[in-house]
C-alpha cells in the first residue's frame, strides 16, 4: 500500500484494515517539500497495525524532475496559492512526473516478493488536481502493464494483480467521513504541499495551496470538524 | 536510456548515438550482485558521448525483493550454473520483481521533466531467460501505460511516450555483429550474473549462468572473438 500520511492514503489504510488485510505500508522520500508527512505515515502505520512500513529513499528523483514540478526541494517553481482548484483541463505544477507509476512499480516488485497480489493506493479522480495518474483509466492500464510485468503474467491468470482504489469514485467528504467511520485521526495527516513546522514540530498547513483548499472544502462538506492546524491559527485556538 | 553496462544495453547506447539521439543515460544500484557492470556503464556512456549519465541508489530494493530473488546480494538463493538455458516456460529464479516495470518508470519520470519522448531498452526476447518483463507484450502494455500515466495522457497525442526496443527481434550473435559495426568494446561490458573482481579491479565472467552462456553463444555464432574475462582464463591467454 502507498502510504503518504495525507488524509487519503490514510483513509486507504483505514478501509483496507477494516476489510481485513494485512497491510505491507510504503512511503517514499522523494525531495518533497512536505516530507513531515512521512512521520505522520509512521505514526498512521502503527496506529493501524500495519505489519510493516517500509520509508524509501528516493532523494536522487528531486533533482531531476524539480524543473519539471513545484512540489520538490530545489525546484524554482513555487507552490501555487489561492488558485480556483476547479480549473478543468489544466495540469498542475504541483504534479510530479510519472510519480504514480513509479511509486506503484516499487510496490509492484515488493508485492511479488511478498506474495502479495494488491496494490492500494488513495487516488481520487473527483475532488482532486486534475493530475494524470490520479485517473481511472491510468489504474486500468498499470494493472494491465503489471500482469504483463511479472511472473503471474506468464504462470498465471492475467487478473492476478490488482489495483485497489477504494476512493477513486468519492468525493473529499465522503471519503472523511468514511475515515470518520472509521476512526482515522485527521488530525494527524498531512496534505499541504507547502506546510512548515509548528513549533511543537508537528506540521501547520498553509491553508492555500489546491491541496488544502480541496481538504479544508471536505471538511466542511463532510460537517467535521476540520482538525488541520494552520500557519496563523492562534495557539489560544488549539 | 536504461544502460545497465551489459552487452544488450551498451550496444542500444551504440544504435542510438548512431541514430542520432541524444542520450541521457540511467543505471541503478539496486544490490545487484553484478555491480561492478556499474562501472562499465559509465565508462560506455562516456565513450559514446552521452550528455547526462546518473546512477541511481535504489539499494533499498534488494533486501524486499531477496526472497524472490538470486541476482542481489544477500538472497539465500543461488545464481544458477551450468543449467540449460533452452528451457521453455520457466522463469529463472534470476528473475528480479518488476525490474524493468520500476527502471522504466524512473526513466520516465526523468524523460517527462526533460521533455524527451524516448525510452530506451535493450530488452530482447529471442536469445533471453524468459523474463516477464522482457516480452514484447509487457513493453506495449508499459508504452500504454505511460501515455495514460503523464501531461501527455491529458494534453497530447496518446502516443507521445515511445519505448524504442532496437534488440527485441535480435539473436545474440545479431545484437553482436551489430554492435561491432558501430564500434561497441564488449571487453568492456558485463553479462555475468556473478562476476568477481580481476586483481586488476576488472570483472571476470563466472561462465556457467544462464547470462553468461547466452553471451558466449552469441560470439561463437556471430564468429566474433569473445573478448570476455572468465574465471580460469590464464594470464597468459590475456
Amino acid at each position: 500500500m502507498l502510504l503518504s500520511g495525507g488524509l487519503d492514503s490514510v483513509t486507504v489504510l483505514a478501509i483496507a484494515r477494516a476489510a481485513g488485510y494485512d497491510v505491507h505500508a510504503l512511503s517514499f522520500r522523494y525531495g518533497q517539500r512536505h516530507v513531515i508527512e512521512l512521520s505522520c505515515a509512521a505514526r498512521q502505520a502503527e496506529r493501524f497495525g500495519a505489519c510493516a512500513h517500509e520509508i524509501v529513499d528516493l532523494s536522487h528523483l528531486g533533482p531531476l524532475v524539480a524543473p519539471a514540478t513545484a512540489l520538490v526541494e530545489g525546484s524554482t517553481l513555487s507552490v501555487p496559492k489561492g488558485r480556483d482548484v476547479r480549473d478543468e483541463g489544466e495540469i498542475p505544477i504541483t504534479y510530479v512526473p510519472a510519480r504514480n507509476a513509479l511509486f506503484l512499480s516499487y510496490a509492484l516488485a515488493w508485492a511479488e516478493s511478498l506474495g502479495a497480489r494488491d496494490l492500494w493506493i488513495g487516488v481520487n479522480a473527483l475532488d482532486y488536481s486534475g493530475y494524470p495518474d490520479c485517473r481511472p483509466a491510468f489504474i486500468e492500464a498499470f494493472a494491465a502493464m503489471a500482469n504483463l510485468a511479472t511472473r503471474v503474467g506468464v504462470e498465471g491468470d492475467g487478473d492476478a494483480v490488482r489495483v485497489q482504489t477504494p476512493l477513486i469514485d468519492l468525493p473529499k467528504a465522503g471519503i472523511i467521513a468514511r475515515g470518520v467511520e472509521l476512526g482515522v485521526d485527521y488530525g494527524d495527516t498531512v496534505s499541504c504541499y507547502d506546510p512548515v513546522a509548528g513549533v511543537d514540530g508537528r506540521p501547520l498547513a498553509c491553508g492555500a495551496c489546491d491541496s488544502c483548499q480541496l481538504r479544508r472544502k471536505g471538511f466542511e462538506d463532510a460537517g467535521v470538524d476540520d482538525p488541520t492546524r494552520y500557519v496563523g491559527d492562534s495557539i489560544a485556538r488549539r
